[in-house]
């Protein structure tokens, strides 16, 4: 496949922080003749750990695409980094889990049938059959694969199966109602993007817009987090609120949220396919 | 003392609700020939409970002042209603409680001074002499009453005293440090504002910005709510949020965070001046 | 057609403002029984206008349907009322114009399929073909007006006929990109609403992304409004905006731009749909 | 004077776009052992431009101070930058220009006060007297030049000497309610920050409110910009926005701009302080 004038790689790194560190990394891109798009850097101070992502373009960059990891890992070793490299033209691979709720779903859907997202997403995954009509829409394969508290060993087993096959990337909870065991999570570590309908950490757990009206708050959010084996307790990647009073009902706490949940979710989505965000100590680095 | 041409009288109103309630109010107040300036209502359908507020013009009301409470009175007993009447032109007095931070003081003295608020300040109280300086450059009383587990009960006793003797209308707790004891809370129900520095039910407690840094979350916020014996559990007048990200140390989020506090306080304690807040359910009806 | 036990009605009125209005309209409303769901009511003190709407329930009102209008036409005419009545069981009739831009026509869709809105959708009209797709996947009619200086006065003439025969009652104009003519927009005036990619009265006209852009504004906008004869210049039903910065290319600002364009304009379409809005003076009173 | 552990140097540089930029300043940082706190660099794509912001700690740095400007400029040259250096423990001279309206004022001097700005502030100036109690207050020098269309070109010119004797770094335009002539901005270009109340490029001029009231916009701004020759037409700092109704009368607006102004006002003030603001093509780069 001939090089699209406009493909870059990103390099995302984390290590223990010491001087010179950005030095090293630029050094190594200009004597190879890139051309820095993007360059970002952080250091948490209390951790002592540096944070970078940079992104240049391929179009200039004097090493052959097979062996730009090697020639960074003589960088990178003595440095003691952590770090990934991508291509932006090459394309993920995501699956959505849906229940019932249609309305993230459109969401995620329309961005990707309007080009707006560099990603293929093979699968619509789902606990009940009512969305199958939106997949087809799409023109996306929609399975069904019913949960019962006996049967939901097995059926994650093969879903996990399936998404191996299909080579999944990344996968989105898209207000997915249905807790995912420890071992589905296993299988796809900081690779699991969930929507939950409140602001973080409150109203952990399920009916947090009951919750919310409960106590009266002038306010409702939804977070998108990583989805780790603690319930909504992942590392937060966006969040966002919506402003409600006194005449709200929940069905009115419902329909806003809707509204907040759809972006907040797409927000993250993209900042995932975009190579900018990094996990460490149950918190997120974005660098958007 | 001559009626100010622009006087107008608040009622506010709760009460079960039934068919006829409006048409109940607003003919009285049609039938006396006062000119309306806003009225809002509300009914809680779950609860079966109605709310209002309505404010209208004295100057064309063929009332006195002093036969409204009686004539009005007529109305409200067959609907059981529970209700309040307040005068425009009488000045509430508020005393305001701080410990060592100075942002939400400055911002309630300075609207005070600039004649933002109809309101009198004779008293600032404090566990610190900190802010003694900012008291007095706005020229009011300010009295220290140090704190420690085993004065609390004596040190409140008076503050209780000292507030009755100055016909203190409403109390706010401008980033006072300490737990006021359930007595306190009893003399003044309802009648206590404070700002929390998270987005409740979050971070309920001592140090929530740390609590919000460890968590990693990506917005913070602040509340204002009624004092209640339950710490930080009280009704929600008002909240707001700030973005933060990963950049932000704590030392941000306490920076960021203080001027979401300042203007949450401030709104809230602007809407009970006004008189748009009715309490019920541990929650607020806002007519703001 | 048997009556559902939640339906509504809902009166908007305006009229010179004067003592006793909303005390004659509540008592008209209370006499038959009715139960009030949701009053609101406004008065521009500036021009001496009052506003108000009312929705109450009809199963308990005792007024058939087809004597309600005759029936308040004795309580409105000698206060010299404009109003309209609607019911929340008459479904309005919208039809969407569109270009080549998908992402606010996917959001009127995937919320009327997903049942938010109680609304019939018979045609999606453009000037191009390239949404046909779209139109195809949800079902509905697409029909291309292809549009010259020649041909446009034609061509309109030929739209309003067939908006007329679908009895078409609200147009919305989902990033249409043509400017509507005067006949046109008399045709259906205060019932076309369109999106304009700008916090107006900031960047009116062509290219709004592009003049922000060159400006270096740190935020940009969207303003939804009923379309005048004047460009860009009539009365704003909703607007909301979001942060930029310097990094952000003309590209960004037009991503990031089209999801509050979306929401913007499905919020104006909802407050529109459930007889929210009032127009007077080239400005709106939205009761929501 | 002994170095404080916590001084740092920021360097602030632009110049045309080129490979190799970031890892020759990151180079010479790490060859004197300079830790980098923040890093941050952007490039205009469109005009091929540089931008860079970057922030060491002076401790570890093996340069003596007067050094280093020395030292850099063997960097900078080759490459075409233009730069400054700035240190974090030299306090910056600011002076405010206010007319009658005070929030804006309380607002930069209760920070200052409270120690939350690094900031000297030897001199208020006013066109009226109306404020002096407010300097008093706060124990700083207030000059009042009345102004004329007569008496304007020289009692600008004795503000410039005034400014000039108290070497006057930054000047914040406080809602003063005058336009400063191109010869007074020309003494201090880019070091002159002004609020305007509204979102700009919406409601150039005077009564943006009373403009925005009329035009029915659903919500009204606040923007902080350098002052240049043009009115409200120089490069923007900050923006923000706050949600009005039909409600809202011409003094809620200024009510509910004041929140804004003075908030939107101190973020562009603090930005300035803390050397995170370039300017180029009548725009800003806001490293924060």
């Amino acid at each position: 496949m001939p090089l699209q004038p406009s493909s870059t790689v990103t390099l995302l790194i984390s290590c223990p922080d010491r001087q010179g560190l950005v030095a090293a990394v630029t050094a190594f891109i200009a004597q190879h003749h890139g051309n820095i798009l993007h360059l970002a850097q952080h250091v948490d101070q209390t951790q002592g750990v540096f944070f970078m992502r940079v992104e240049w373009e391929l179009s200039s960059f004097d090493l052959p695409r097979d062996e730009i990891t090697a020639a960074f890992a003589k960088v990178a070793q003595p440095l003691g980094m952590t770090w990934t490299i991508q291509y932006s033209d090459v394309r993920p691979r995501m699956a959505i889990f849906v229940s019932k709720q249609a309305h993230c779903l459109y969401e995620l859907l329309s961005r990707w049938q309007a080009g707006e997202w560099q990603v293929d997403i093979p699968l619509i995954i789902s606990n009940h059959r009512d969305l199958a009509g939106v997949a087809a829409q799409f023109g996306i394969r929609y399975m069904v694969f019913p949960m019962t508290p006996e049967t939901k060993a097995a059926q994650e087993k093969e879903q996990i199966a399936l998404l191996r096959e299909h080579h999944i990337d990344l996968i989105v909870l898209a207000r997915y109602m249905q807790i995912v065991s420890p071992d589905f999570v296993g299988a796809f570590s900081n690779r699991i993007i969930n929507i939950h309908h409140s602001f973080l950490p409150a109203f952990i757990g399920d009916r947090p817009y009951h919750k919310a009206y409960e106590r009266g708050v002038k306010m409702i959010g939804a977070t998108s987090h990583y989805v780790t084996a603690d319930l909504d307790a992942g590392p937060i990647i966006e969040q966002d609120i919506v402003r409600v009073d006194h005449r709200d009902t929940i069905d009115d706490l419902v329909r806003k949220g809707r509204d907040i949940e759809k972006l907040v979710l797409a927000r993250a989505v993209r900042a995932h396919l975009l190579h900018q965000v990094l996990v460490y100590n149950n918190k997120t680095v974005v660098f958007n």
